[in-house]
């Protein structure tokens, strides 16, 4: 709750605290608004009305996905530091800047549908959008190790996979913009495709079949 | 405050203090955005007006208690808790995900009021979202069974109350789905019954009037 | 951050935690929707059109205020408790409903400005929902007194001073919602001078001036 | 979370927990509604359309970075404090009041444009704005200082850095607002320039590149 508690005296050291709640609060309002983008064109009967919005849907499930995929990495990242400074709460800022900005880029997205050329701008905001918040994850991982921000690093946690699932995750995006630059619809899916890949807990899956793979032997 | 603290050197333990947090603020949000899908029509005097917007008002205090009950159930959950891991916050993510949804399908039944096409449509759906989010409920409490999350079962607390709640819930959400195939504005006077069933505190007002009837006894 | 801890074993105790983070957020939504209410009507200069919403302002400060304030006296309410149950949970759940609700009253009131009819039913409905909130405000100290859920109250605290400004409330929105049916621009006064009477900290300003008194007398 | 853990007895003393859980929550809810105010206006090729609402991006990252700076002022303040007092709870109340009243003036702004008439009063109204938060972060600041509700002052830290910023800022705004009154848009530009000078954490760069060059040197 004070800065003072896990600072003792040293210069620019601030508590994680509010930083978390701060950054908790964003996320959440961010991933909310999201419903805000579902919209119904009138037209036809009401069940094809609600049914004709699935492009709606679609982007709401996937940008939801992301903003809680992107806010998981986060709550791995600032758990294991020990505190924050002022660059790391600016850097901070620059993410949620971004993370913000993506309920914008899915309207964009599912007000494009049908017109190629609308889908094409789409496909590239929101793809820049997602390598940005990705970028400015590693940049906050990047920075927090030089400045000695961590507590005490255990390299075998899910920052660590997240890591390793950021690196593939830039190059995916990159090639996914330039592929949107020509087929949009291609790019979306692989947007759809990396946060799939993201949210499923391909490690978690794994080791509870292993757990119950020797409950069954033993 | 930090994960460690709980989890001291645990693979894939995590704390459950900014899922709570990240929660409590997706809660807070959708259901206070419901306060956007109060509409008034234009057409006759402003008392009229007023008047004729009952079902915006009845949607938003169904919705309201909904998602305010739901909380309350996240919180009797985790808060038997001892932490959580990668599955419980992506189960988490995805309830949060339906909750979210609600407002969508609140503004869907208060829109088709009057019309029998869309008040069908409308009834399905938010019908079959009240569904998700009890079957999400159930599947977080049975995931934090199987993978040892809670600390100590307490079984006689809210959480086994909202368990045999649950259940009866399931049957009468699958039934009034149904119903609202054929008879959507009673499907919708289910799901306000049900919703009232779980906000009314029958055990705990039972527990005080016993206790007031063995105070005057004595 | 745990039940147990401070309910160890006490059926139906919970902690008051997560009902002050989901208040918090409920709080903070509300009051920060209100700032969506502020609508600008096209015609005339920049500059008339900008000062002709000044209705706008005026509810947005007032309601901003009241909630605020509503907020303030929540907060000297949960302070004073020890834990919360159920009913606590629930009855607080009831005063997030109408509190929420302020602000659809108050674009009633800022869109019904100059129409006598439309101005008599929105500070009618604006009344009624500041009336109500003061009255769950008792209801919820009523039963925390009643139910045990205070630590141990120290009657000289904000908490009292609030109880005896909430008697006097009830008994002027009462007055002001009658007063409201024939003359509603006087009641909206009325709003305006209750909110702003429960705003200043007369109590800490006398203080603050007795204490300067007493220094420059020594 | 207890008002009597850090008061004792001592009247008038609040906790002040809720209050950064209310603040945080006000902040980050303003940070992130001032997304909605980005709208792109139809009219020529998809392209077109979305590079010409470059008004609205500069705007939403202005904006999101001033409430970012208030927000990391605030937390540099009320991390210095022991407690809080219900004036402090008041006055913090106004500095809300105002930061939500930004994503209002920012649509001020991005409408404006275009318009010499209209960008003068938007220019003024945004100015204004930005010096209410400045002048009651000060009042804010001085009145802890007055009623000792710091715990105890360390002058070397960012707080005191902003202290300084606070009164060139003040200044700034002052002559940036009478600018305005002539040429909006080197007012804006002004807005811009002191926002990204707060954002920027010179000290701790400067103190980053000495380390680095002790490094190099040893």
């Amino acid at each position: 709750m004070n800065a003072r508690s896990s600072a003792d005296g040293k210069r620019g050291w601030l508590s994680k605290t509010r930083l978390e709640a701060f950054s908790d609060g964003v996320f959440a309002i961010a991933i909310t608004l999201l419903v805000l983008d579902i919209a119904i064109r009138p037209g036809g009967s009401p069940l094809d009305e609600f049914l004709s919005a699935w492009p709606s849907y679609v982007g709401y499930v996937v940008s939801f996905l992301t903003i809680g995929v992107a806010w998981i990495g986060h709550t791995a990242l600032t758990d294991e530091l020990d505190h924050v400074d002022p660059v790391f709460l600016r850097l901070n800022l620059l993410l949620l800047l971004v993370v913000v900005f993506l309920p914008f880029a899915t309207t964009l997205i599912t007000d494009a549908f049908g017109d190629r050329e609308a889908e094409r701008v789409a496909a590239t905001v929101y793809g820049v959008t997602m390598l940005c918040i990705r970028l400015l994850g590693i940049a906050l991982d990047r920075y927090s190790l030089g400045a000695g921000l961590y507590a005490d690093r255990d390299p075998d946690v899910e920052l660590s996979s997240f890591r390793r699932k950021d690196l593939s995750g830039v190059v995916l995006y990159v090639l996914a913009i330039i592929i949107g630059l020509v087929l949009p619809g291609i790019a979306v899916s692989i947007y759809f495709g990396i946060t799939l890949f993201l949210v499923i807990p391909f490690r978690e899956l794994g080791r509870l079949m292993g757990r119950r793979a020797s409950a069954v032997r033993s």
